[in-house]
């Protein structure tokens, strides 16, 4: 069954205008059943209730990522270049299609409640009881433990997991156009083509021509505008953290033996975490939205009301802060409490920063592979060594505290509030 | 509570770049949780499955037909046109937002299998018990009223239902350039601005200036291409036809007292046709295809089975008919009943035309308002008197009949299938 | 010289993204002095006297029909299919990018005053002792000869031909992109990608899957749109009548011997009908403009003044004709005598039809090859038959006469006028 | 004659869509002859010789500042801003629209050699005997006085200067956003609605608020790209040292009485350096262009090969310079005129810098007015002080020197160069 479609497919595709198929391998991938679930995973979580159009899917995301791993590759073939391998192609292709199989609805809450972790979901879904797995079965017996390991970045040929994960891969190519179309902010756009152009295998790495260093900044500022302006976005923190503390009480509800008047057996297994791979095909989205659902009819207020809140797109607010004083923290804490708003619910402090976001870290312990420059010596420099805008952008560290509340403590009868904590909330 | 916001808030939109909100009324309405519901139910309904960038919801699309109306009533408003009716600005406004928030999820296959239908539920949810009547009761106690008689096109001056309901709607307007983006399409981009520019308000009527005949054949033309490129596309219609399938099962089981191992109360009361308003806001794409997903795993092979192939995308099969032999088709039912397929289930003739949905027709009964030109003596004529490409569009009629089966039947064994069988799915 | 360059060249392009050049002969080509000359004639002639972004020359334009016959032929090689004459690539390549190689500075009104003719002068260019001859000349002694032959349509082996010059060829296909996003107008964009994708060499033609043929109405509709908005505008013919009019006052000055206080070489050999292609290089649009610039302060005053109006944008006026009354044109004519604007300068009756600039018109006489749809039984059909839009698109006829004026006339003292040339120019 | 149009008129234009013209008075400015001009200045000079498509010209782009003011000064206009001043509103328009009347053909050749000004030549023509000057004059007695005030940044209210003329202008954000049109390059895409939307005048200032800061970063970014991706562009730079070299020779011969075979008057009165406003308005690219053909064929070799260089594009090639050795430049020079190419014409160093093209450069001398971050507490900052990203590119100063000269010098014969020269040249 492996080999390549007698006849080319072809996906409509509003960012790369048209996805190729040429390989019957990549064709039945996609129609696998747990291929297909990417459909019910937004690509960007909580973002649509930020950015009303960010409502894309994993699915999207994954044939895009496809799409520009296709697209490298052909471009190394044609120049002939030497130092690619090109019996790693359909290796190279079938990870870049499955690296995100295994995220679930709300990947980041969820995984912070309950240790999961998605990356490792993949993995089980290449090598379990599957339709993926067989699929890649049939190129060879050992195949998904290939696709496993260059999705792990186990994998020993470098040059093929860092076409997946690196600092320039095709996933962030694919996710920054991307969420940059559908969000319709502007500062995603770069020019894929030219990055392409530019890079080339050598060695053992994907480096970069020299005179694609403008090419590249452009890129790298890219991406420092998408983390800001969209991945960070304060308002989407604060669904996530509504979320966070939706699965915390319910969490807390079921170590105290309450009875959920809804309950699905996935869910239950999420509890308990012993999620099996058949069971982690039925939480998608639409299912964690009608739990969400059901249970903001639940019993107890404090789930019911936070399940609300996310539903109906009653956030809470936020005030950034420049340092954090854990005593006056703690004085709100016993003030809400005092007003019937358990803090261990309805208050949180984040610290937007997340590993596979951060701008570019060249050198840093458990970094992504850096970008690295190829002379016409054929000499590498690590980029951020020749551009200083990559220099700069490198050092910055913008992140800042931001406290979440309820809009209700703003509303508070006059004097329920200290001086200290009605400007600390900026209601003067 | 109702007035102008003291500060102008702005949401992203990739569609218009940024959508302005003035209106407290406006504001307050978006926030219901009746309008927030609609981010979980897809404008296209199952056309992801077709173009996979058609995952934008009805929240995007409602929001942009109330941009749209806004910036057609500002450039009315801007040019002091006397024809306009300024004390129904509000009016407009906030029937463009909810024109479609009675929307269910795959609203074609429901609203076929159980009679409801959208237009009433809007104007339900616009009259009933709810937070949208609320804000809308703040306004005076009759405007639900008046909004609900502008959604059911009622209401007495034509110049208002025609902005949200005619052949040159914001509707329209706005979908055809969202869903032209969302999919990635090009057919359906014509040029708004330049529409805008040539509308005007004239006797109770929104006619168009002739000058600007071209930019309405360019609007109509994108209209055509869209609906056989987009629109009908039967691959989309192909899952519709599964979708339609999986309600009668449910609805014959139901009716057979089968017990269904996984049941929710709305899907009871969708039933049992006693839906409230309070039931249907619960009944959202995320319900729909959790019940798909628990459905998939149902005693009833049939109906577990029909929900496998719609959530996995293994969709039915298609060829085009030039006529419908009766005798033929029954044959072929029989057939497949032989084979073990229940005909009634797995077979389906389908004719893409649906009112909505049509290219351009004027004069004909039950129709959308026509599109007039306004010349410089200030003479009226119904555009496809003086366009031939109008006039040529508005008679084409090009609906073909499709016949929908599994693919088994294509894999059937030799011998399974008569000749003619053969050659009417194409086999040889 | 003639082989693949060591390393492509790439061209940045508005339209394209980017143009790639690979082989040695056309990057001389390109190179050569008569190829550079067409950066110094407009693309669109006196358009950007209507729509300011026009001022694109040929030289891009050139390249652009260069990089679609490219892609064109990069698609049928990359398929494999046998219809293609593999060898014809260069020969095609070199025709594309030199089929305009010929065309003068506004060359409508020249060619209209002085019977030159463009073609035949990229004839002339490609066999005469020129740079392009001799880039030409090395692939083999007989190759200008056949690139000339495609250019002239005489070529044997007609998939050739079509190539550049069809229905659906890569001239067109580069023009109304191009046009279209210079002049800012959205009509001329269609889905250039995905008409390439259905375009196949088949039996000696050029032909379009049947399954593209929406795309080939698209394609058509864009041209229909633009012909109408932009290249048939009545501004821009306005300022054609005005240069034509500049030439025919000019040559009838010299036939009379008048004394020019500004004449160059390459004037003189157009007005005497010897111009060499020595002579021709040097007529480009900056020689043009520099002429009716030192012209407008000319001695003869009609000269003089038609010189003003084109350079300063006091264009004619125009009113639309249903119908053509010699009678009372020639009354028009008196009058304007007798204000003493002689009506040969002053006065024109245009009707805007180009034979290169049709809609679409299948099947008559001296029209270029029409578009064939292939089926899935490998049966020809010419597209208007199987095309309800296409079939109403080739039957219309919109050109309208219209009649211009200076606008003094509209200025002229009351009684001036009679009642009938009042009503006649719009002044009541 | 001042006052608004009784319709608005509108032009259509790619980077803005439409361009609005709502007063008489610019509708007036748009028509007049010197305005007109403009369309005959190339707004990027020689770019077009590396960004094909960079051919737009000055008329282009000052209608596009023309209506990036009118949006600025719409917005504040229509949030009421208490620190606009109202009155000013056609001034800054006037200025916004005239700023470049005064630009010449390939204005930074020119000025080098002949030390002409363009923003000098704007106040000529504002203040002069023109068609501008009457038209500003019915606005009131003194107000082409106020305009040319404008203009040359010496007009006492710095909030109608900073609009034309700032680090954060409308000429500016026109001339990136067209600029990246033309040429293709993405570079130079940012928000402008977004820009636009957090501008506001604040005491006396046009201040940004701080929540715009990423919008600015962004813009910022934009102007560093194209800094140098394109104005910096070493190719541009070649064709600008040979056009300058041209000059330079033309001026020498001038000098010594040589008899030019094609010579006009308003270059005459150029090199005598009395050019008049009325032989300015001659002073198009189209003559110059002119010139440069017919001095393709003067007698003096070095002034003809020059041109045809220029015209045929054949430019200097160039190799980047870490540091210059002026002894070893100096050898060069004595080996150039060795082989018969004069140094002073053949040979040039150019290190790319230009004030007018800082990519941001706050509290320097003579700077344009800095960016002015205003937050929730109406403090101003200037923005390097909060923006990292901005404080980066302040201090980048990546200019390289260039060494520019013949192509004939890789070529020359074995043993003309030292071994030095040909490492220095690339050559090995």
């Amino acid at each position: 069954m492996s080999g390549l479609l007698q006849e080319e497919k072809v996906f409509k595709d509003p960012v790369h205008k048209y996805i190729y198929v040429q390989d019957q391998t990549i064709w039945n991938l996609i129609n696998t059943k747990e291929f297909q679930r990417l459909r019910r995973i937004r690509q960007l979580g909580t973002c649509f209730l930020t950015f009303h159009g960010a409502e894309h899917s994993r699915f999207s995301h994954s044939l895009g990522v496809y799409e520009v791993t296709r697209k490298i590759i052909s471009q190394f073939e044609r120049n002939g270049y030497e130092d690619w391998p090109r019996e790693e192609r359909l290796l190279c292709l079938c990870a870049a299609l499955l690296h995100d199989v295994g995220h679930g609805p709300f990947s980041h809450s969820i995984e912070k409640t309950f240790g999961t972790h998605h990356e490792e979901w993949s993995c089980r879904i290449v090598l379990g009881d599957t339709e993926v797995n067989r699929v890649l079965k049939e190129v060879s017996p050992t195949f998904p433990q290939k696709v496993a390991g260059v999705i792990a970045k186990t994998y020993n040929e470098e040059i093929v997991v860092s076409l997946v994960s690196s600092q320039l891969d095709a996933d962030r190519m694919d996710y920054l156009l991307r969420d940059a179309y559908f969000t319709g902010v502007n500062y995603g756009m770069f020019d894929l083509e030219r990055i392409l152009r530019v890079m080339r295998p050598f060695q053992g790495h994907i480096v970069v021509k020299e005179s694609g260093m403008h090419a590249v900044e452009d890129y790298l500022m890219s991406r420092y505008q998408m983390y800001w302006q969209v991945y960070f976005h304060p308002v989407t923190r604060s669904a996530e953290v509504i979320l966070h503390k939706v699965f915390q009480r319910a969490k807390q509800l079921y170590e105290e033996n309450y009875e959920f008047s809804f309950m699905l057996s996935p869910l239950l297994s999420l509890f308990r975490q012993t999620l099996s791979v058949d069971e982690y095909h039925l939480l998608d989205e639409a299912f964690m939205q009608t739990v969400l659902m059901q249970w903001s009819r639940e019993a107890d207020e404090v789930l019911s009301d936070l399940c609300s809140r996310f539903l109906n797109r009653r956030l809470f607010k936020y005030v950034m802060l420049e340092h954090i004083d854990v005593q006056q923290i703690e004085r709100l804490r016993e003030t809400m409490a005092g007003l019937g708003l358990d803090p261990a619910f309805y208050l949180e402090i984040d610290f937007p920063s997340d590993l596979s976001y951060d701008v570019y870290r060249p050198g840093e312990h458990d970094e992504k592979l850096p970008i690295l420059l190829l002379d016409q010596r054929d000499t590498l420099t690590e980029i951020s060594r020749k551009s200083e805008i990559v220099r700069s952008i490198s050092g910055i560290h913008m992140g800042k505290y931001h406290l979440y509340f309820p809009e209700e403590l703003l509303r508070a009868a006059p004097g329920a509030l200290t001086e200290e904590q009605r400007k600390l909330l900026r209601l003067e």
